[in-house]
């Protein structure tokens, strides 16, 4: 037996085969055309999937399903709310989908099926409920408890990125609050608390507020520049203290810290860790952060997963 | 049909007998006699369940289950790790009740069943997902997700006390951290923001330093005294930024507040709601925030609730 993993992003669509074992067959990109209302998208992915069935001499029946992540809320029916960067309105895209190709097809929010990827065979390997954070441009989040993803009532479970996590902070947020984390530990966060940092400070620097980025401050506070040290040690504050939080919440085996900003490895980790610890209910304490270890292939690792249950 | 919800506490035990629609065709209590390790205990509800059986001439085939509420942590199996209360070590306790009465036994943390009392016959009644906060000599929490309680991988889920809301906390809170929740919304908690204001307060007040008690400051703040408004203001504050945060973990239809200290009744409420909805999650903003119900039976309630599935 075989599933498709489908992760629908907003300029390509990924793909991949995998055998129940979670061994990839094959892996591909086609283009997202989101021109009439995204009115192409479900059908050119059902055409790839039929097409590369023949390509593979594969026989429907050997299809167990298709598991797709999209970008948007997602219904416990599999309907989507809406998907801005597909030019979706409401879909009903299980629905849909299940039509042009036969196959059983389960959808799921991105960051949540990237979670269910990271359980599955990535950094979250072995684990039965774990919180994904996700630190890239924004700050996504996915969890997973008992095997099962956590959409919330309202599809807005796991959005840890818009935690309050500074009640005094001016600043907005895109998503109109103030002092979510998100804008302390997205790629842009880290950049703005650097330049709060940089017009306080007279000392020597290698950062420099016109070419700043997520990248150079990680590669700076590795050479222990002081301003890169002060930000990351305030990123660090605001991301320890909200797992602190989500902890005494959901209680997880483990936490995956994934996202381009991810990129800065073990050095963030640690950082992390050690604020963790500080605010960490007693039992949770020793709750693992580790690595995503899947990057971008965690969307379709996590789609083909959901079709398995 | 009829279950047996049993309600553990460290001086009494809370008896009920209910039909599987929530009638409750008696009520009772039993002494917790806790000398010798706690070794009384389960037999004692053994034999007040037998006893009551006989009295009522229900056959034993009638009885769907037994369902009980401990004070401390649960795992999946129905062992406890250890009640402090109870003095109880780590207990076989739904193996050596089901061996005493021959009747199937579930066994929940007492404020997780709480929780799942309240959503089935009390303030949550008709959610599916619910977070229950209760506000008493600590803050303790319970989280249903999905019709089901959620214990957590070290059974610490729904532990909302013990968030952090106050980074810059000097003093130390009962779990060894600072800054939780519990130092700012229990009964000993909002005694204590008032006890600050107080000090710093020069004009007119009613209360006073010497007899401060939860109650003395919530009748005075329905009477707009000034400190009484300050130390409830400080308390929704933090208790409305706790909640906003974990509907942005577990996105709940409902917040339930129950405990002594939600006796201030709708101007409690009305207070936290008004901070919640700032910070909330847009989505998550309408999530009504309600008073429990059920008072001291959310334990019975919820602990029959468990064994009907």
């Amino acid at each position: 037996m075989y599933t498709f993993g489908i992760d629908v992003g907003g300029t390509t669509v990924k793909c991949g085969l995998f055998t129940l074992e979670g061994e990839a067959l094959d892996k591909w990109e086609i283009p997202t055309r989101t021109e009439e209302n995204g009115g192409h998208i479900l059908p050119d992915i059902a055409e790839a999937i039929l097409k590369k069935c023949t390509e593979k001499e594969i026989a429907k029946e050997q299809i167990q399903g298709v598991g797709l992540a999209v970008p948007g809320p997602v219904l416990e029916n599999g309907d989507v709310s809406c998907a801005v960067n597909l030019h979706w309105d409401y879909k009903e895209v299980s629905k849909e989908l299940r039509g042009m190709t036969g196959f059983p097809v389960r959808v799921g929010n991105d960051a949540n099926v990237a979670a269910l990827g990271e359980m599955w065979l990535g950094g979250g390997r072995g684990a039965s409920s774990m919180v994904m954070v996700t630190l890239g441009t924004g700050v996504g989040g996915g969890i997973v408890l008992r095997g099962r993803i956590l959409s919330g009532v309202h599809g807005a479970a796991a959005e840890i990125g818009h935690m309050c996590v500074e009640p005094s902070e001016t600043e907005y947020c895109n998503c109109g609050k103030r002092g979510c984390l998100e804008q302390m530990a997205s790629a842009t966060g880290v950049v703005r608390l650097a330049r709060q940092e940089l017009a306080r400070y007279e000392g020597k620097t290698v950062l420099d507020a016109e070419t700043l980025t997520a990248k150079a401050i990680f590669d700076a506070y590795k050479e222990q520049d002081p301003v890169a040290a002060a930000a990351v040690r305030r990123m660090a504050h605001y991301l320890g203290i909200a797992l602190a939080n989500v902890a005494c919440v959901a209680d997880p085996d483990i936490f995956v810290i994934g996202g381009g900003v991810s990129k800065a490895g073990q050095p963030l980790i640690d950082a992390v860790l050690a604020v963790y610890r500080e605010y960490a209910f007693p039992v949770c304490r020793n709750i693992p952060i580790v690595l995503a270890e899947l990057g971008n292939d965690a969307g379709i690792y996590g789609a083909a997963r959901m079709v398995m249950d």
